[in-house]
């Protein structure tokens, strides 16, 4: 069964008169049209038996090519979509109940909804989707593998621009460039390049520093391909390390491998955070481990589930997600290892292959 | 009065308790200080005296650079935002009125708020805010020039990068790191280049399509520059364009420069897409001109109002938004020319300035 007709067959089960999904990603999702409508509204309309989008009649034609979507209505600028919205949905005045994806609907247009069907009563999907979403397909997974193999590309480019001299937001460029030039449309997010202690900032934004022989390089970038996510993170040095890099990469890095190590169906996702987090903690760094240990990921490049403290959500086989501890020490270093995977009877299956022993690149003046 | 100010202002006027904001784009409109939080509890907290910012962890210590917030508050990845939240505004369960910009928050944050403060009401502040942004400080105007300046510069890139044999992704690719060489660390939205016929589709993809001699090429882009976009659309001719792409050129040029033309305060949206519509339909083709003429724009490439059919909103000074009219012919052209602008008391001061004659660029083998 597809997404769509699971999603069908739960609406029959849970009495739903009818689902409202606004969400791009979740339209993609379950139709595999993909489009980014800003402030209009782009809706996706499900009965038990029927299933139709109402779009901005610029993307009409476009996503009339797409099977999962068996009636495609286009609205122009100067049209209500909520009152075509109700027309087509057929209402009889007997709507009992309405799914929605609270975690993305806004207040707006639930109080939209809720004067256009005032006796229905509404019914949040989201930890349904959510639960839908978290196991991905064997073919999801193909293209997460592709996008994984770009990341790597990715970072064997960035690595191989590194010289003296350069700045952060050359380095980001050249990597952009490079990927385009492959046929990427879009990164997963702003591709980050952070030097020496600059890197110390978790989110910090590249800029104009320039590169100095002996510092670390933090690579953390991703690719779409086809819909889908990758992320990756490496921090590799430009020049010798000093004895104190050594250790700090050596401490990560063991987190990194122990936390990935663990991951089996059964295991909580506080736990795996956990295993990177004691041995950090062991050797002295806890304080400075200041984020939870991974996210899920697909479409979005942060999905359900938090893979943090306390979480008890139970890991499962098809669910992807990263693995990415860290020591970030203000004024001297940030360190991060990141791999996303997908769970495996096995394990744990790395989307991406990039070495995580310390590389030492040659310095090019 | 900064617009902090203003908010606060109208906070004692209509007795609200608190505003809860968590639209990254408002808090950094408020306060300076812009994050992407993914799904991660972002919220600006203010009361008529004190502007508190809760904040993941790893945000905190750029946060607390900014002046306009008073206390940073950062939680980690394993506490619950919304307890923090609850002792930081002081519930003394007596909160009246809580403003939320319902255009932006979710139902499930809402629902979690609805809980905290069940006795309170909520109060939507979407158009006050929406009024209060659309009208640009100097500030923001200097900034939306440069942006513009940018954009400029990307078109004359994307020009240069045109030879017979490219794809539309490698222009694309050309564009994006020169910009990024020049300090540009987002593009507005992605950037569009479409060639001849391809461009009939106004929300079209670049992809690996190959230009050919006599081809129009459209490109669509902007920059953001410290927090604000730009946004601009010429369609040049690669090689001598036939008389019928002339024709339609011609037209579409009118169209935009008559509307243009008409912008001063006072005339209404509605009427400046008519100015535009009309001439189009007057030729013949207003079928294929199917989208509104323009949008307001500012830290988001879209923004209130719409430049469309029968929007009654009154131009005034200082507000910014594109005219864009476009023909769109399937299987034969997409031709859009597209200027932002500044409303000023002599009319419009547009952002761009490539010029919107039909540029016929050299052959290039």
């Amino acid at each position: 069964m597809t997404p769509l007709d699971t999603l069908k067959k739960y609406m029959t089960d849970e009495a739903l008169s009818f689902v409202y999904i606004d969400n791009p990603d979740t339209i993609a999702y379950l139709t595999g049209f993909h489009s980014t409508p800003h402030e209009r509204v782009l809706a996706l309309l499900i009965t038990s038996d029927f299933t139709q989008l109402l779009v901005p009649k610029l993307e009409e034609t476009e996503a009339s090519s797409y099977d999962a979507i068996d009636k495609v209505t286009g609205y122009k600028d100067e049209e209500n979509p909520w009152t075509i919205l109700k027309e087509i949905v057929k209402y009889d005045g007997l709507f009992s109940s309405i799914g929605i994806e609270s975690d993305y609907l806004v207040v707006d247009r639930y109080h939209q909804l809720t004067s256009l069907f005032p006796d229905a009563s509404f019914t949040s999907l989201t930890s349904y989707l959510q639960d839908m979403k978290v196991i991905k397909t064997s073919e999801e997974i193909i293209k997460m593998k592709e996008a994984g193999r770009l990341a790597d590309e990715a970072l064997r480019v960035g690595m191989d621009a590194l010289s003296t001299g350069i700045s952060e937001q050359e380095v980001v460029a050249v990597i952009e460039f490079e990927m385009k030039k492959l046929g990427v449309k879009e990164m997963s997010f702003d591709t980050m390049v952070l030097f020496g202690d600059h890197a110390a900032s978790p989110h910090g934004t590249p800029g104009e520093r320039l590169l100095q022989s002996g510092e670390f390089v933090l690579f953390d970038l991703g690719v779409v391909y086809n819909g889908y996510t990758s992320d990756v993170t490496r921090t590799v040095s430009y020049g010798d390390p000093s004895p104190e890099q050594k250790e700090l990469y050596s401490i990560v890095l063991s987190a990194q491998k122990k936390a990935q190590a663990a991951v089996k169906p059964g295991i909580t996702a506080g736990e795996l955070d956990s295993a990177a987090r004691q041995l950090i903690t062991e050797s002295g760094y806890g304080d400075y481990f200041t984020h939870r240990l991974g996210h899920g990921l697909g479409r979005s490049v942060h999905e359900y589930p938090n893979i943090a403290p306390g979480v008890t959500v139970p890991i499962q086989t098809g669910m992807c997600f990263s693995i990415e501890p860290g020591i970030y020490i203000e004024g001297k270093a940030g360190i991060r290892i990141e791999d996303c995977l997908v769970v495996t009877e096995e394990g744990a299956d790395p989307f991406t292959q990039t070495t995580k022993e310390l590389i030492i690149l040659p310095v090019k003046d």
